[in-house]
């Protein structure tokens, strides 16, 4: 059985696959007649060519650990951030890339608070609130031509906190 | 006394200004097994010469009405977006122009499930809760250089339901 256990989600620990989207232990500065905190630069986006980059919302059921992860997918062309319009969490599932294989796959949980960015040409599961259904903004390419590629595993991984 | 009337936010009253994104009455298609509804290029982020586009989060204390506006604001370079990480309103104030100078003020209150995003030069007001404090996913350019012009009135605006 292919497993693997959840991790935390952190900066330093997704740092690999792209930059999480989170306040907590970053600066800002005060605008807005001191009003307002602005954490500023949190994640850019990545695209080339000046290829248009979109606002969606994407509304998810959600899922039960463990989760049985099938296949990856990636972007080539863009990063794909994720900032969930709520408090909710959702399961990350990125892997390292070998021979244009993904390798070493890895889980992380969000705690409710945080977003994601995922680098262009990362290996991932795609979006998977946990356990309720979920409701996030996406901001990545417009056009999906040429920007969707996908590895199907033989065996699906198992996904949980601990086997 | 300058008053300005509150309007309703949709995509037809603020097409002048930008994008409501909002998935009612918008189409979507179903992805990831459908499990998830996908409400594709709600808005486009617009940008110049591959000006780097970041996520940044605000968080703004909330006002209450009558909201007293004493200059408006605009962005050259890039649109802005703003949408809120939970269903609380903002009041959106933004204005044609004329001679470079903003005329004829208008305001809009969105309902919760609502963001926005502004059009690259379009006089807006500072992003404003109403009446709780709210925090905002914010996608614009990453520099603010040469991106900043500020229009102070000579006499402050007051914006509320009715008169």
């Amino acid at each position: 059985m292919n497993t693997v256990k959840i991790e935390k989600l952190t900066n330093k620990t997704f740092a690999h696959f792209g930059d999480v989207i989170d306040t907590r232990s970053r600066n800002y500065e005060l605008i807005n007649n001191e009003r307002c905190r602005k954490f500023s630069g949190l994640s850019t986006v990545k695209v080339q060519n000046n290829d248009p980059i979109a606002f969606s919302i994407f509304e998810s059921e959600g899922k039960q650990l463990p989760i049985h992860l099938d296949f990856v997918e990636r972007h080539p062309l863009a990063s794909q951030g994720f900032m969930p319009l709520h408090y909710k969490k959702f399961l990350i599932t990125v892997a390292e890339e070998y021979n244009d294989e993904p390798v070493n796959l890895r889980a992380f949980m969000t705690d409710g608070m945080q977003g994601i960015n995922i680098n262009p040409n990362v290996w991932h599961g795609v979006l998977c609130p946990v356990p309720e259904r979920g409701r996030f903004l996406v901001v990545d390419r417009l056009e999906t031509n040429n920007n969707l590629q996908i590895h199907k595993f033989e065996k699906p991984f198992i996904i949980d906190w601990q086997f």
